[in-house]
């Protein structure tokens, strides 16, 4: 660890990605990026706080962390930042009720949320779920409010599968935006405030950080 | 006509849209709005020179003059400028190759382009078509491009049907606008190519026409 001595100085906490960091998502779930299960050891096994913080909209926390622990990693899913859970504190915080267009593996970190007679629409990456009939029903949801919300969980283009090149959620959240002439709410990085959120459940604050 | 005589004043010809002006969408085809069979005649037997200027990307020219002549209304194919046809023409002078992400009821516009090997894209509105994996074929083909064309037939945001309001292809053209960072060539109004080209069609200045 010595070649990171000066680039750490003064950084209490690490904020490690997950997909296309520690593993790359393929068939049979993927495979751990050479190096990346020693790396997270040897964090772990210093002075610095970790945390992971991900995008990952497609499983729950529960999924991602048991895929991971197979690959080799060391973390529990109190350890991970996701928008799926961000999102859910939001929700609550201001009374919203979603009508949810996400994929069905991440749909149980919903489970405790409200969904009847929606106030509000959340998209994620639904992959095959971003049909013309799940599309057009969330844009008439949203069309059929008074005040539309819209939040999306991340904004990437697209992301990279070993079959090829994949549409994420943003596109789909351009679309729905332009349809409704409306802005998205975006949960999950780049927002500013997912970062603190992942800061605050390490404990640090932001200057103390390192991603 | 007594009324019109001051407005039309220069005019001589005269554009009409047709979905949502000639005739309602839905169940069995759609219906002829009132008054508008009589509205045509009247100004077919009038001065002015007539001609339907429609962004229909869901239907061939055949099948919407066959379904206008069983509403009633005197229009022949010939009299109808249409988003397909026009970038068929663009496409040939161009020497572009089209990946097609339209809707089956089109396909035929396009039967004398060579889609092999495509060197660009061409949406219009697919309905159904708008799958999540027919988006990222479209998408893959766009991204594998040195220099990425994307042709939208219109850019609508919705349109109305007797089931509620439909997704038009704009939201999916901004889709891939974002996820290709590029920007779609429109074809089809409201492109000012488009109506210059409906005007020469009729044989009509911009200064002489009313729409």
């Amino acid at each position: 660890m010595a070649a990171w001595g000066e680039r750490l100085a003064g950084v209490r906490g690490v904020l490690l990605d997950i997909s296309g960091v520690l593993y790359d998502g393929g068939e049979g779930g993927g495979a751990a990026i050479a190096g990346s299960v020693e790396a997270v050891a040897r964090l772990k096994r210093s002075r610095l706080k970790v945390r992971f913080c991900t995008n990952e909209s497609q499983k729950s926390r529960a999924d991602l962390v048991g895929l991971l622990r197979r690959l080799g990693f060391d973390v529990s899913e109190g350890e991970v930042t996701a928008p799926a859970p961000a999102a859910c504190l939001i929700l609550k915080q201001r009374g919203l009720r979603p009508h949810l267009l996400v994929h069905d593996g991440v749909r149980s970190e919903f489970d405790q949320i409200d969904t009847s007679n929606p106030n509000c629409v959340v998209i994620a990456d639904a992959g095959e779920g971003f049909s013309y009939q799940n599309m057009n029903k969330a844009f008439q949801v949203l069309m059929e409010l008074e005040n539309p919300v819209l939040f999306s969980l991340g904004k990437g283009r697209y992301y990279k599968e070993t079959s090829g090149l994949m549409l994420d959620v943003g596109p789909y959240m351009k679309a729905l935006e332009y349809a409704c002439g409306i802005e998205a709410e975006v949960v999950g990085k780049p927002s500013p405030e997912f970062f603190k959120s992942a800061l605050q459940e390490m404990g640090v604050e932001a200057h103390e950080a390192q991603r």
